[in-house]
């Protein structure tokens, strides 16, 4: 049975993880009979109000403890991520990928994940495992590992994928039921959200990526 | 094309609505091409910390507003629900239906259903528009309905099916991967979380009763 570390950034697209996205990864992992553990930093942030789409500054909240909204309590902390414990690794996507995960949303390439992303995905790439990663997330894996000219899709929006061609990486448009796999450097990615789409289409893409993840892992 | 109003009650199986169960019908009414609209109070209450299970008295949350969160923004006042819209009427579950939809987790077969939540469940019953509840939602159904001894399952319980049948209801035990149908009401209910079960589990269960909804539509 293999086993995925999944990583969380809160719960709601607006402030955290893509809540469709990471539900679709859990289907997809249990249909796969995968085991999998969630991860998630344990550092705070503004919430957004959902129905408005405004900023609430006197709404803290914390990334670890929304992102168990969604795994329903069992949630690590970022921090104790070791991928020697695990056969692949996957980020679902949400703005809180790209706010809280690294600093992409305000700085683009010139961002830095954060150390313990950085060090993940570094331990995954030279361990020869496997790592997802779905709509906005794929440029976590740019920042890191754009010097090995990995491929990666967030759909086709130009100004996100020009962005990304700056890490080194290269960009391959995708449709949002499909995904884009680098067999060399064992990336799956496939863009979900980035599309304005329905729940039916972000799990067909995401059940694709995580076969594809389990299989090669 | 069948149109569905979803009833949502926040965001998190602990305070508000369980998040896969909520994202399974929206994955399986995207796949049946259903249109879906969602509803939820504009309430407030306290917060639960979804890491330790404990509520966070300082933490007011509003149930329409964390109700956005898994529905990405979309989410209309129950106040406004009108059967005449719709062709049927579903209800994820999550603890947020026992106690914010009505008050059934601390009066059982005694508590009353919210007076939006009861006036659509006999809109909708009236009408011989099909109705669907998942979890512990189909107690929402027991304590309108009771009288007309519908028949629901919450999986295997004893202590609360017992409850429920003090409402006139019917029981009937269910395992995590099926569902009940009652033709006669057109109310169709399945356990999911109400079993401590996996998320695929769930999917099937409510990927079934979702589509026979639509049939019945």
């Amino acid at each position: 049975m293999k086993s995925v570390a999944v990583v969380l950034s809160g719960c709601g697209y607006l402030d955290g993880s893509e809540i469709t996205e990471a539900v679709s990864c859990f289907i997809a992992l249990a249909q796969t009979h995968a085991q999998f553990t969630v991860f998630a930093p344990d550092i705070n942030f503004v919430g957004v109000n959902h129905n408005t789409g405004e900023p609430v500054p006197q709404s803290q909240r914390n990334c670890l403890e929304e992102s168990a909204r969604i795994a329903r309590g069992k949630v690590l902390n970022l921090k104790t991520l070791d991928e020697k414990n695990f056969d692949a690794l996957l980020f679902p996507g949400g703005s809180g990928t790209a706010t809280h995960l690294s600093h992409w949303a305000h700085q683009g390439a010139k961002a830095q994940a954060l150390p313990e992303i950085e060090h993940a995905i570094l331990a995954f790439h030279k361990a020869s495992k496997p790592i997802g990663a779905i709509c906005i997330a794929p440029t976590l894996l740019a920042l890191v590992l754009g010097s090995h000219h990995i491929s990666v899709t967030i759909g086709n929006n130009k100004e996100i994928s020009n962005e990304i061609k700056k890490t080194g990486a290269q960009h391959i448009d995708c449709p949002v039921d499909d995904f884009i796999t680098d067999r060399l450097n064992k990336i799956v990615t496939t863009p979900a959200y980035m599309y304005d789409t329905d729940p039916a289409k972000v799990f067909k893409g995401i059940n694709g990526l995580v076969k594809e993840l389990v299989e090669m892992a």
